[in-house]
Parts: structure tokens; C-alpha cells; sequence
């Protein structure tokens, strides 16, 4: 008997940073396929902040929580091994959502062929689930116009560096909201952002009024925390903000009050919060509109890959510290 | 020489009640028409919460504060008493942008004729500025489907108490925010509203619940104030939020912190603040629209009338107090 490792959810996060106990690395036995079914090997997996979302057990969320016991959800791209399925053959790459486990036993319900000659890596950063979020959060919310402010926070993490990119290409004066110096300089000096702020800093009001003039047209929040306070001030009118994620109240028992709405009158603003889940149907569109910029060279990607199963664990914490730098994916 | 009473405003207010020391009244001599000319006798000037941001310093609102030194502007209806204007002529009824004063000498411009058979009181009630917001706000960002729920704040303010009675005719269910029994026993015995809550009340989170066990779909905001918080934790999915009022804030040093965003991810809610001057050129189709309603007797009204134009003066502080039984309007 051959055996895989996969990773289950046993216990749900109360906040701070996520522990070991709440995860169980379990051994099982490799299936045979029967009628219909294929085995995938998983080869790269993906690392989300949404993962703390599937995690948590408001069941009021947008897709259900992972259930206790059962193995942790996430996506990733694989090699079909063994197949007696009619639509995939042994060889076949696929990407979906595969589990914290090295092998994936399924019906090819939710998996779709990858033929891109690209590295997975590359798939998983532009083409999964950073590349759609922000693809379908920029346009669908933001209706970014040439000659326009954005600022986008997580501006170096795997949404916001894409959604920073599609936006220059656009014609838009970009500004990044990062949490270092390095991350600061690669978005600014590879990515080619207008400019950059740490939100460290003492002086980050005066740094992004300096670096926003003309005010601010979209705001694509990728972290909460003070900055949204400062940018919501210097939002222009009819300024658009797409709320794409929170992760630094994530973490908190308490979350921290947002700004009062006044302003949203004044400056008659929109305020949308998405979430992928919803918009799965349109993935096809979506591929199709951020393809060419893809093909272009327009999105840069770095991927920070971490080595086997088991550094998932630990590694969701790189989310809290900032420490990742790029996409996060699991090479197993 | 015949003189006419105006009252300008001389300073802007800086928080806490308005006080007469903000404004100057004066005499002025009525004016002789030239060509083009007539002049309006002002019968009926509507009061409105918006008047706190045009007294305001903040240059960046949605129209210029009102300039110190002249005369405090206000909607209102007249009669035309003298008129060398093509279109006009004397004893037409007239309404638009007339100011605190007794008599306007217009060209014409932004002055249209009001022909309907109906009362200057009800006309300033709800064909006036509060219809055309609640139209304009409930049907373009509410967006009402039969069968949901709706909460509205200043339910039984001139804009809360016709957004109300607009989505009860849409096959709503409305519940209205307000600040005394009297006013939620209008607002549900007398305008057919589901259910009513006093935001005064210390179990105000329990009883909003009880009232709207299935959550809430729209939330029309016209007062900011704890409520807000207590309704955001009940919206539903998709929800939305017409933002058109924060009276709780506006005469605050310091306006009081908002909601956190992560429900606005978890539940994708859209937030969206506007303006009715944004959207006087659809003014006809905003008419069009309100009027069937209004034909089939489904939108009620009450004005509460002060006497005389100097009245206007301490009539602004019943916004704050919630002293005002419906439309606040100053016969002259």
C-alpha cells in the first residue's frame, strides 16, 4: 500500500496568528480509479487570504466554511496519473480546487485543463484566483479612466501587484500601499507604479497626499487598517472602492471602526465589497479581457514558493507579517 | 419705496446648534423689473437638512457653500407679481432655488411653473426636493425587489417618510428608524409602514431584529447616529445602501467613527452616496416615475409650518432636536 499526506482543518482560528493545532497532517492510502473518476497529482498550491475566510465559522460568509475534520481547501494545479475519465487523460494538467493534500481522486467536477505554455507558477499567479479577483474587482468596481488616481493597498501581494499593473496599462497614475521598502522598490522599480508608500510610516498621510495631488478615483482595499482612513480622505468625487479584503482585522477579536460616511455624500462615492465565489461563471470573460495584457508583457509576477505539504501551515502566517514576497504557492 | 425682508447669511457654523448670530436680517427695497426680468412673491419656502452643508465651509461638497453675505439659499414657491419675461407672466405659481427672502427678481433661470392642482405645502412636500430625492435614491441605488426588507432612518422626515411609502408600493416590507413614539405611530398607522423603532431606545438592537427576522436588503440613511452600526450587522447579501443624510454628524466637532468593511466583502455590499443636485437634468423622469404614486394616493404627506420668515432661523434646529412633524416649511 502506497500512502499521501493531505492536511485537515480540526479546529477554527480566534484570531492572532494561526496556530498548528488547528491543523491535523494525515496519511492515506493512494485510491484506484473507478469509472468516471481520474487521479491528479498535485504539483503547486496555492496560498490565499481568503483562506481565512474558509476557515472561520461565520457560516454567513460567501462560500461555507471548510468543515472541521475534512481537508483544507485551496487551489492548485496538478498532473492527471490515472484516469477513466472521457475528458482527461493521463498527463493532462489541471488546475482547481485540489486540497492541501498531494493527491486529488475526482470526477473533473470543478477542474479545467491548463494548456498555457507557462510555468505553474505562472498560472497560479496571474491566471488563478489573484488574476481574476483582480481582473473582475478593478473593472467591474473600480471602471478605471485614463488620467486617473488609483491607490491600492497589498499593493506587492499577489491581487494588488496585478491589479497595480492592469490599471498602469490602463492609464492610470498608480499608487501602492506596501509594508516594506523592498516591496516598495519592486513595485515601483519592476512593476513600473507611480509611486509607493509604506504604511509603516509615521508620515503616510503626508507622503500619499503628496504622491495623490489631484485627489484619489479608485481605492482597491486589499488590507484594512489605518491607510483606508487616510485614503477615504483624499477620495475624489464619484471616486469608486472596491473592498477585495480586510487581512488586518482579520486577526482581531475587535475589529476597528471604518470612516463615517459623510464624506460618501459629499464626494457622492461608491463602495462595493466582492468576492470571486460569485463570479466564477464569468471566469471565461475575465480570462478573456486579462489575457492580452498578459500577452503583452503588461503583468510582471513574482512567486514566493515554499518547499513540501507542511510549510502551508506556517506559511498562512506570512500573510499577517507581510513576510511573503509575491504570490505564495506550496511546490509539493 | 416699498422694502421686502432677506436674511443672508453673515458666518457658518462650526458645530452644536445653529444660533441667529449666523445670520443677518435685512430690508431691501423691491426692485423694478427691466427686460427679461420678473419678479416672484414668495409664498412657501421649504426647510431641508442639505441647508447645513451649504452653510458650510468645505469648499469640496457637491455645490458652493452659500457666500457670506448673501442671501441663505432655500427652494421655494411664488406667485409672479410683475413680469417682463416672455415665458412668465403675472399670476403664474412658480418654484425653484427663491432664498430666504420675500421677494427674487429672476430671469427665469431654474424657475419652473408648477401647474398641478394640489396645495404649495404639499407640492414643496413632495414634488419638491424630498421627492425627488427619495426617487431618485431608493429606485437608483436601493434598487427594490418585492418581497425584501427595507429600513429607512428619518422615517418620518420629508425624504424617509416617501422612500417608505415608495417601496411599501413596491411590495416591500419597511421598517422605519425614528426619534419619537409619536412619529413611529404615524409612520405605521397612518403612512402603512410594517413596523417602526426609536433610535432613543436602549433595546433598539432587539427590537430592529425582531422586526426583521429575514435581515435587511436596503437601508436608506438619513440620519447616521448608532443605528447605522446596528443596521450594517443585518444586511444581507447584496445588499445595498443608499447613503442621502448623516444629520447625527453634521453639527459634531468630530463625526463619529463607521462601520468596519469586512461585511461588505462577506455579504458584497454596495455603499453608495449621492447628491439630488447631481441629478436635477432627471428631474422629468424622476417626476414621471413619483408621480403615478403619488395619482394612486400611495404617497402621504404631513408639513409642519412655521410662520413668517425669520422663523426660518431657529426652524433649522428641529432637525437636530427631531422637534419637526413632517415637511418643515416656512409660510411667508
Amino acid at each position: 500500500m502506497t500512502t499521501y499526506t493531505a492536511i485537515n482543518l480540526v479546529a477554527r482560528p480566534t484570531g492572532g496568528p494561526i496556530s498548528a493545532e488547528l491543523f491535523e497532517v494525515v496519511q492515506k492510502e493512494i485510491p484506484q480509479v473507478g469509472p468516471g473518476e481520474m487521479l491528479v497529482k498535485q504539483t503547486h498550491m496555492s496560498l490565499d487570504p481568503a483562506m481565512f475566510g474558509w476557515m472561520s465559522p461565520d457560516t454567513e460568509s460567501y462560500i461555507p466554511p471548510v468543515e472541521l475534520g475534512t481537508v483544507m481547501r485551496s487551489s492548485g494545479i496538478g498532473e492527471v496519473v490515472a484516469s477513466e475519465h472521457a475528458d482527461f487523460k493521463v498527463g493532462d494538467r489541471v488546475m482547481g480546487m485540489l486540497g492541501w493534500q498531494e493527491y486529488n481522486l475526482s470526477k473533473g467536477q470543478g477542474l479545467n485543463k491548463v494548456t498555457a505554455p507557462m510555468p505553474d507558477e505562472a498560472i497560479l499567479s496571474i491566471f488563478a484566483l489573484p488574476g481574476l479577483t483582480a481582473t473582475q474587482g478593478l473593472f467591474s468596481i473600480g471602471k478605471p479612466q485614463k488620467g486617473e488616481t488609483l491607490v491600492v493597498s497589498g499593493a506587492a501581494g499577489s491581487v494588488g501587484s496585478i491589479v497595480g499593473q492592469l490599471a498602469k496599462a490602463e492609464g492610470l497614475k498608480v499608487i501602492g500601499v506596501v509594508g516594506s521598502d523592498e516591496k516598495a522598490d519592486w513595485i515601483v522599480n519592476e512593476l513600473g507604479f507611480d509611486g509607493a508608500v509604506n504604511y509603516k510610516s509615521a508620515a503616510l498621510a503626508e507622503e500619499l497626499a503628496a504622491l495623490t495631488p489631484d485627489g484619489i478615483d479608485v481605492y482597491f482595499e486589499n488590507t484594512g487598517g489605518p491607510v483606508q482612513n487616510i485614503v477615504f480622505e483624499r477620495m475624489n468625487n464619484f471616486g469608486r472602492i472596491a473592498v477585495c479584503g480586510m487581512i488586518a482585522d482579520y486577526g482581531k477579536a475587535k475589529a476597528s471602526p471604518g470612516p463615517n460616511w459623510i464624506p460618501l455624500i459629499k464626494n457622492r462615492i461608491t463602495i462595493q465589497g466582492f468576492a470571486m465565489p460569485d463570479h466564477f461563471g464569468d471566469v471565461p470573460a475575465l480570462l478573456a479581457k486579462l489575457t492580452p495584457y498578459v500577452m503583452k508583457g503588461q503583468i510582471k509576477h513574482r512567486a514566493h514558493v515554499l518547499d513540501g505539504l507542511e510549510s502551508a501551515i506556517t506559511g498562512l502566517n506570512l500573510f499577517f507579517t507581510g513576510g511573503n514576497k509575491g504570490k505564495l504557492i506550496v511546490k509539493l
